[in-house]
């Protein structure tokens, strides 16, 4: 089935916002009432949409019929590229993980994907999170390789840059979160802004590089610079950053500073609702309680509920690419 | 005559990019050429929209009608509220200057428009440029003058902030720049965001300010404290700044190089297409050289053509209410 763009959006509705009423829909996507009654008629009949029982409106005697989404009509698959393997996962139209699979070689997880999709409903697109973007020197082969791969597979598939990605699943996991900064630590330092529900993305297909900020006005140096595991923990393996920066408290308190200056000129730059921390050293309470206090430092008009982290849904994470998917389909119209 | 949204959309177009055929018009707004036919017929027959003569379209044979903007079926009016006078400006539907006027008392100014409207095509919402923000003790005052004269006189009206219309006025005189940052130096440093062709604006009703970024992360001073009229000029007449500033070489170096280093920390993090500089210094072209060059210090990737100053096409500064005007009316759609 081809979902006109009503249809992408009332669905979109339903994801974000559950169960309800033609007239609830009709009234959000600034539609007359007999304008989705048709809609919905189609859905319904190839199963993306059903009717749930009646709900009392305000008006006496008046009933209503909730719709949700049909769940088994619709498989949303993506991919979350990483260095040593590959998070692959199906999703039901909304969000619920249908099947899960960690693949250690890229090749196989192609080939596992083009046997699986026999058993699913059709599915449209399948989103590649990847690591870097092409023409980055160091990331340009992952690319390359999940280009030809894909396209040998005839399989439709979208690159999407994995701190990207982290923004998109903190927006499906919040719709009303509309414009927020999302800060990636660890090895170096990736962003992504969304302002009025989409990703900052400019004519010269360019995003946000927070890492880029210059952390001082009589230096060159960027904040990137500063802070990487490269610079703060040379010498030691990648693996290790975390434990060493939690064991050494003059680092962590120098890495936090520098994040927490840049954050809050963001802040008030951008007047941003929110700031979406991620990065795998903020899995520890101490670390994020560092550049909350940080931050306060600078400034108090951040509220404590302003400054979140991903690591509070990590468990989300491994169906990233399958979200990715579901918000391109349904949510970025 | 109530326009759809269609249709004013349609005018928006007519006014970024001139005439055109109902073809190209279909094409851009997503819908059928039957479609946009019936919405001009109406838009024809009212006046809004003419047809202008017949040019060959790319097929052998062909000939398409060109529609245009009518030009004496509706008056935009708006209203710059400066801190002795005011500036009154009516213009046609393309943005031409019908009228002008500067009146010295706000009062007069609304009387003014109440005699004048008698002689205009209807008209809509009436913007009314103020400096600063309900809610900031200094110029509360003027606006809430501007509320009880616009009520009393029963006029339709809608509170603009200065910074945020010098925004609009570039915008509406370069559609394609959709995201940019508008910074407006003197006699405070204020700023106003495009982003997808958007004013910044949280849930919150904040929008950006640029002035309140730190410029040391050792220090808790905004650039704002740092540079303001108030801290390099102390004691001197504000009419007399710029002169100063651009007899003094240190503190000149010193207000652009702590600029500077703002400007290009929301370069990187905005991914900006554009910088857009206001304020009467940037007149000069000493000082305006002055800033490019501090910028280049910092990042050489902010390209030559990128930073724009508003003082080049100041003459049109004084129509700034009525082109806010129509920018609501048929841009902000």
């Amino acid at each position: 089935m081809i979902f006109s763009l009503n249809q992408r959006k009332l669905i979109g509705l339903l994801i974000t916002e559950g169960p309800q009423s033609r007239k609830a829909l009709a009234s959000k996507l600034h539609l007359t009432n007999a304008a989705v009654t048709v809609m919905t008629q189609s859905l319904i009949e190839e199963g993306f949409v059903v009717e749930l029982g009646e709900i009392e409106s305000g008006k006496v005697g008046r009933k209503e019929t909730l719709i949700d989404l049909g769940i088994d009509k619709y498989v949303a698959i993506g991919m979350d590229v990483r260095s040593d393997y590959v998070n692959l996962s199906f999703t039901d139209i909304q969000g619920n993980l249908l099947e899960y699979k960690k693949i250690h070689h890229l090749e196989d997880a192609v080939e596992y994907v083009q046997r699986a999709i026999a058993k699913y409903p059709p599915f449209e697109e399948i989103s590649v999170v990847c690591r870097g973007y092409k023409g980055l020197d160091f990331f340009d082969q992952t690319i390359e390789e999940v280009e030809r791969l894909m396209s040998a597979a005839r399989l439709p598939y979208r690159i999407v840059h994995n701190v990207s990605a982290l923004a998109i699943l903190h927006k499906f996991y919040h719709p009303m979160d509309s414009n927020f900064l999302l800060v990636k630590y660890g090895p170096g330092v990736g962003s992504a802004i969304m302002t009025n529900g989409q990703l900052l993305r400019n004519d010269r297909n360019r995003g946000s590089e927070f890492g880029h900020m210059l952390v001082d006005g009589s230096s060159p140096r960027t904040l990137e610079e500063e802070i990487s595991y490269a610079t703060v923990a040379q010498g030691i393996e990648e693996s290790e950053v975390v434990d060493y920066l939690l064991s050494s408290k003059a680092t962590l308190d120098f890495v936090m500073s520098k994040m927490a200056y840049c954050l809050v000129n963001a802040h008030v730059l951008l007047a941003l609702e929110k700031i979406v921390i991620a990065g795998s050293l903020f899995v520890s309470d101490e670390a994020f309680a560092s550049l909350k206090d940080k931050i306060n430092k600078h400034q108090k008009s951040i509220q404590a509920d302003d400054l979140v982290r991903i690591s509070d849904y990590q468990q989300k994470e491994k169906k990233i690419g399958s979200i990715v998917t579901l918000y391109y389909h349904f949510l970025n119209l």
